[in-house]
């Protein structure tokens, strides 16, 4: 069962902005289903699936993630299911719901129920409607990680009035050509399975692909430098074991055209750096292979006065924010700090 | 039809030893059928197909390349096909027929007939055999770019006595556990691809995840910068046109078996550098994805006072070889250059 079916079985299914208000560092899930115009899609009937937790009085961060995260970033009392960002979320962090409320969502198509090409503009913009729906004026913060990066750009450019900051983490201004091409051919891979009713099939071997992207040769290196087997005439090499749970885990959890069309919404992405009004903090992983440092060095050049970067080095890669929690922390502390907040 | 068989059409298939040797400048196909004893596939019946071109008197040079070259390198005035290296054989070149023999021959499984995993030494002894059978006792030098290199390297380990120097491009004593891994993924996407009867289909996709691990984010960032188009309701990127026909080549020329022993063969290849008894300049290039840097300084290390490192910085990553011939050509003149010749 999915992370995100699992959540479900938890949830009020359509909670009042008002019980949020009213109570102290709770977490409430809610959903509600609105009509939003996306750019490819026309007119449709979507679900936002959020959850909000923190104090009731304190500034609002909207956190969103890479294509495979979802709206439950850490374990808490009334949710105690792992989260995607665990590590990052908790006492004495920057994003601590002692101080903050944390916001977040499923992305549009997560549910592998929109079946067209889905931009990250239309997730900016459900965003902007959910925060209408919790009576949110303004967001203190939003932190995006990589494709959460690039739906926290188009906020800033299309909501520039709702938001105080950005953080943008190992996402740009437009998928680089060498990362978009190397998407391609994961969906290709998914096409393949489709082919012939070897959908889950096609889905792991894509995600395998991917895994080799967010992560670099210099962690491989060092995991898995065994000798290769030959077993049953065919050679296996050391790797072979991690990317079949990766892939068994990934397809465990996410139906084909979440992952199809969120993929796509990667490659759709085009903003024009200039256009985001909104004091933005990009932070670039030296050896990401999927967004390059140089690509995010534009992106803060494009931003001029209202950009600064901030450049980590890391074998972990795309996948450094998820891994180098430490060094994003105190990244995300000094960003996200408030006047007359100390360090 | 693949070049291979073309090449058969014109084969006079067991041109003796004697024929070539009186000639000048000749060029010259064969194929032999010997019993080779394979490291994991027991002895076998194998075809050594081979071409030799060049001055009679002259010393010989082997060449092999990677896993998709075969035994023509260059057009001539008896094979006018175009070959897989035109470019760094000719007059003036290091690689010149007026002043070199060249020999080369199609790798063992090239044809798709060998259902075992083929080792690199497998290859090393069957050039051996190749050498006794035209009656050449030593050779001057042994090119080898990518699989060339590891089979140039299984060569001076094996067959030392036969070998004056060694020039290693793109190849290390070990796979890398990060491209192992990548090849490893594209053998899974044939399997998928022969699970339903699209074998071509597997294999093309196959083919155009290599076309990444060979080239860099950088050519692609210069190349396939246009914005992502929708068809048919799917997102389809600047690259696709590109990789589509990388795959359609490719499967037109290469039985499925050819192409999984010989990827396979990469990933079994290992080597200890010290072993390695010849003169040998290994040439890196910076940017390589699928050979690292650091890979080939370790060989060198290896390798002692016998090791010599040539490091390119190319846009062209793995496949700087085939593109970066004026530099290659340069080292080659050096590196191959005899006692008297000047440069």
């Amino acid at each position: 069962m999915s992370l995100v079916n699992a959540a479900n079985r938890f949830l009020p299914s359509d909670t009042p902005a008002a019980f949020v208000a009213d109570a102290q560092r709770v977490a409430v899930r809610g959903e509600r289903v609105i009509t939003l115009s996306m750019r490819h899609a026309g007119a449709r009937q979507v679900a936002l699936r959020y959850e909000l937790v923190g104090a009731a009085d304190a500034p609002v961060v909207f956190v969103a993630g890479g294509i495979s995260a979802h709206r439950h970033l850490a374990a808490n009392a009334d949710f105690p299911e792992k989260g995607w960002v665990d590590d990052l979320v908790g006492e004495g962090r920057a994003l601590d719901p002692a101080n903050r409320r944390l916001l977040s969502f499923d992305f549009l198509g997560a549910d592998g129920k929109l079946d067209a090409p889905i931009d990250t503009a239309d997730q900016a913009d459900a965003i902007a409607v959910l925060l209408d729906l919790l009576g949110i004026e303004q967001l203190h913060g939003f932190v995006g990680y990589s494709y959460g990066a690039l739906v926290g750009l188009q906020f800033a450019i299309r909501h520039a009035a709702r938001l105080h900051r950005l953080v943008a983490v190992s996402g740009a201004h437009r998928a680089h050509p060498y990362a978009a091409a190397w998407r391609a051919l994961q969906r290709r891979a998914v096409a393949l399975g489709q082919l012939q009713c070897a959908e889950d099939h096609g889905l792991a071997l894509a995600r395998q692909f991917a895994m080799l992207s967010y992560r670099t040769p210099e962690e491989f290196g060092e995991r898995f430098d065994a000798a290769p087997e030959v077993v049953n005439g065919r050679v296996r090499v050391a790797a072979e074991d991690y990317l079949d749970a990766a892939g068994a885990q990934y397809v465990s959890r996410t139906p084909v055209d979440a992952y199809l069309r969120l993929s796509e919404s990667i490659d759709l992405h085009r903003v024009v750096p200039s256009a985001v009004a909104v004091p933005t903090v990009v932070v670039a992983v030296e050896g990401d292979r999927l967004v390059p440092l140089a690509d995010l060095v534009s992106l803060v050049e494009g931003l001029g006065p209202r950009g600064s970067l901030r450049v980590l080095r890391s074998p972990y890669g795309h996948d450094a924010f998820l891994k180098e929690t430490d060094r994003i922390d105190a990244i995300l502390a000094t960003a996200l700090r408030t006047t007359g907040e100390t360090a």
